[in-house]
């Protein structure tokens, strides 16, 4: 079964101690679409402007990535230009401009409201609104999903501004969604818990029966109906530019789920697994450099050595 | 086989934004042994004051600690006094008396001698010796390695001071070690590599076959002959007091290590297994109070669970 993606579709300019690189294809739609593309179809919403690069459609078409509902719109696309401290753990934002993203409504083909796996990947992008409370007209996660036929399996991604701008929309979406991810610091932010697993807890009865925390180069953890799954990080000896490693890792294991078979239950931990080892890809190159250079062969050596590494 | 512990013997003094304990049992080497007579005969070698508590020699002896090498001098136990932070995670020393540990030159009885498990515990803490460069001679961990007649296995574990004020001593000790074992801070200082997998890389050409990184609730990573060993923290909503934590790993992992049948090879990731576990122990109660009151069978529980949460 395919996957659909509503997300930010973005040029990335990204500055490391090491290096810089304008107008990369990023975006979180960007990332998840093509990690989860290497396990399932997978169909992209999203918004970009004339000045959106014609290679850059090319790549999705590798991809295979159902571009139906990208919307192609005079203006602007979105840009985002960040720099990366010499950890690679703290980033900042040099730069927002919104373009056509600002007015972006997610309009759903008929084709792709029977979608059965959505990923509501993160939406919204640093200083924007954060200037304004958003009204529930304009929160668009609850309008894809009000737009939805049937889902099977709803996912959304961090959205950490939603919880300055836009608490009791997130609280809605919350109870519509079977599992939430987000990272550390939001689940603090959203819970006051300083400890990740009292947060699960309390994150649990706002709805979702899946969380899922990530800790970036400390993995994830999953908390659900058959109790916890801690989740590692593919170990990495060097970071080229963890942008977008939180998307793929969504992304990737949304695809997983949608084609494995069996019970989400079933698969969800070995998703993680195969969402992790994607993941590991994006942060070894820039923006999609690396992530589109790999195979399903390449991902599953990795998931392997995964399986190595936490065996006792 | 037994394991014989060399470290700090000291009364603690914590406090905590919930509550205060004066006088607690505490040490690195206390930690350790009591964490590693779990699994196997302990000897413990260490310094102690006229005023130490009668009490906790009778703690010692319930499990089984061998207190031939603990030397009780006249004058004051070791008395160190801190407080963590609401989170838990960051600590500052309010106190700190050496008393006789300061002169402490740990002397091996005959029996002791032909200790095959050794762990060099943690040996100096805070502020002490940050001010002066410390000689070969009051190198306490050489000192006891050279007292050693043929030890089969040989740990120390965190040393942040003697980064700052022993670097060539520890380094001379680095190339008599098995294995090694330091926090992630402590790694980067010794490197100066920010990612842990680099770091252990650099470590591992300094002497040690065994590097195994702590990285506190997110578990510890080794670094071996077989390859990498991700080990997952064992999952706490509550953590009361981590004082002794670190030190309740890597001396649940030696008993382990000790009694184990089979290489060390074979046996090191199950042990770090169960050195997580009595951390995780150690982490629910003030100093020793939770781990003194638990029991193998409570340990196999949780290792049983460990092995449940990694499996995908």
């Amino acid at each position: 079964m395919s996957v659909l993606i509503v997300g930010s579709t973005a040029l990335d300019s990204i500055k490391t101690p090491r290096a810089e690189n304008p107008r990369l294809l990023g975006g979180s739609a960007s990332h998840a679409a093509v990690a989860a593309s290497f396990f399932s179809p997978v169909q992209l919403v999203g918004v970009v402007g004339g000045d959106f690069p014609r290679r850059y459609l090319a790549l999705y078409k590798r991809r295979r990535i159902d571009l139906e509902a990208l919307q192609i719109l005079p203006g602007k696309t979105f840009h985002w230009s960040g720099e990366y401290e010499s950890n690679m753990n703290h980033r900042r934002t040099l730069l927002t401009e919104l373009g056509v993203f600002e007015t972006f409504t997610p309009t759903l083909p008929k084709s792709h409201q029977a979608a059965r796996y959505v990923l509501l990947a993160n939406i919204a992008t640093d200083p924007w609104c954060r200037q304004r409370r958003i009204s529930a007209a304009e929160f668009r996660p609850l309008h894809v999903l009000d737009q939805m036929q049937r889902p099977k399996f709803v996912a959304a991604d961090t959205m950490d501004l939603w919880l300055n701008i836009a608490l009791p929309e997130l609280l809605k979406l919350l109870k519509r969604l079977d599992a939430f991810v987000l990272n550390d610091s939001e689940a603090h932010q959203l819970t006051k818990e300083e400890n990740v697993f009292a947060a699960l807890k309390k994150i649990h009865k706002l709805g979702p029966k899946y969380v899922i925390i990530k800790k970036g180069s400390h993995g994830s953890i999953l908390s659900g109906p058959r109790g916890s799954f801690i989740c590692p990080a593919y170990p990495l000896r060097k970071v080229v530019d963890p942008t977008g490693a939180g998307d793929s890792f969504v992304g990737g294991m949304m695809g997983y789920l949608a084609t494995a078979k069996g019970s989400v239950e079933d698969n969800i931990r070995r998703a993680m697994i195969y969402g992790s080892v994607v993941a590991s890809f994006c942060c070894e190159g820039f923006g999609l450099t690396r992530t589109t250079k790999i195979n399903r062969s390449h991902i599953n050596q990795r998931a392997k050595e995964l399986e190595k590494l936490t065996r006792f």
